[in-house]
């Protein structure tokens, strides 16, 4: 089964669109975790067992572990998700570079993390992408309009009578996804972009980060992102749903919050 | 010292424009090196007191340590150029992230590996860039024009009378340069791209890819990109030199391959 294949069943069975973000913060866990031997593993290994059943996928930011030195930890936490659970990994890293260079970017998602999915820059081409997408059971995740404040900088620059960010979308739908294994990442803090990317592609799954932490507008953002057949988006949320508790009940109160926003984002299908 | 001048101070002493870019292949060294133990810093060992006279700066790429869980022996190879040569040390990561997740990219560059500069990539914006300039001892060199095939994809797009990757170069420049410590990657397989910035900045150091494996213009790309006191580029190449030979000369190989590139660029000046 290759990973669209398996993020719909997964969709399917948990009745979910939500995607929980895994970015740990040592500073951020109780005291009880912060003095395992494996505190991260510990932290994400709760939260992962308490919403395994309210999510579709699982996204580790790789930054969070590399930072660190903890790429044992992350290694531990993509082999439980997936051995435990059978739920898909998307490592959240943003990669992009010339094509041998991207084969190894690509040969560290898929090969030493064995992730499921990753999410890679297009600002350098298609021979970046193309080192990614030829792993074809694997989903790639390409940046077109990210949710952070100053995004536009760039991906807004006009391009005639478009944007950057809807030439992104273009080369991914018309010139890149030969695959089909190619997913977009569009921020949900602006809607009304959603909806023009959406416009263009009935089929393809947008990945949307943005809710909680950053602040997006749920209702709008899941109207103007879901396909004709009311599917189509999957939600992050990181920092709102794994720090909504910092005390030892952060895995009960994480639960809650994915429980709260899986059914929040179903009320608006 | 901060970065852009120990880069000056070392250019000055070697004599040198040249950057060696530390991307290690196991596959491609010689027996006696892969029989040791951490064979890939005994190879960049190697390379590095074969070149260390003839260089201004050392460029390891993190995907090639990455891909097969290598973090420790990059690690010793930073350590090693920085304490045994005093050489700067490009961290050639092109992250890019939202702001809090930069700030830990960031941390992996400058905390956790104390790499002296970094690449990263525009993309995301201003709130990326400034986790990374807020290290004001430290270099950011961010992408411009890269130097693949299929940069233009993007990186072309016209917007106006203007190109996506001359919006980035303005930014750079006018909007993002405030500790100033940017410098920009400019592909070198594109001399007039690389003019047309230069005419923007008399100032900014560039980091030029492209010479060696890639196939540039060695006398068009010095010539267009030098500023007016003759310096403010920096030319990398990887493949070239640090597989002259895959035999077990390879570190004399990588020697003589510096020094007549050394000496090639230095004769364009």
């Amino acid at each position: 089964m290759n990973f669209i294949e398996h993020l719909n069943k997964t969709i399917q069975t948990n009745n979910s669109l939500l995607c929980i973000g895994l970015d740990p913060l040592v500073n951020r866990f109780p005291e009880s975790i912060k003095q395992q031997s494996n505190p991260i593993f510990a932290f994400n290994k709760a939260i992962i067992d308490a919403t395994f059943n309210y999510v579709c996928a699982y996204k580790p930011q790789i930054a969070h572990y590399n930072a660190i030195g903890a790429e044992d930890q992350l290694q531990q936490t993509i082999d439980y998700i997936q051995n435990k659970y059978n739920i898909p990994v998307i490592l959240d890293s943003k990669r992009g570079d010339i094509g041998s260079t991207a084969a190894q970017y690509a040969k560290e998602a898929f090969v030493r993390y064995n992730a499921d999915a990753v999410t890679i820059n297009p600002y350098m081409g298609s021979d970046c992408v193309n080192e990614f997408t030829k792993y074809q059971d694997k989903g790639v995740i390409i940046l077109c309009r990210t949710s952070n404040p100053n995004a536009g900088e760039i991906q807004d620059l006009p391009t005639g009578n478009t944007t950057v960010y809807e030439n992104v979308a273009q080369l991914c739908i018309k010139d890149w996804n030969a695959n089909n294994n190619i997913l977009m990442v569009i921020g949900s803090t602006n809607p009304e972009q959603l909806q023009k990317i959406r416009a263009l592609t009935d089929e393809m799954i947008f990945l949307l980060p943005g809710v909680g932490a950053q602040g997006a507008d749920l209702e709008q953002c899941v109207s103007k992102g879901l396909n004709s057949k009311k599917s189509g988006i999957i939600i992050n949320a990181s920092r709102s749903i794994i720090y909504a508790s910092e005390a030892d009940n952060f895995a009960d109160a994480a639960q809650q919050a994915a429980i709260t926003l899986q059914n929040a984002i179903n009320n608006y299908r």
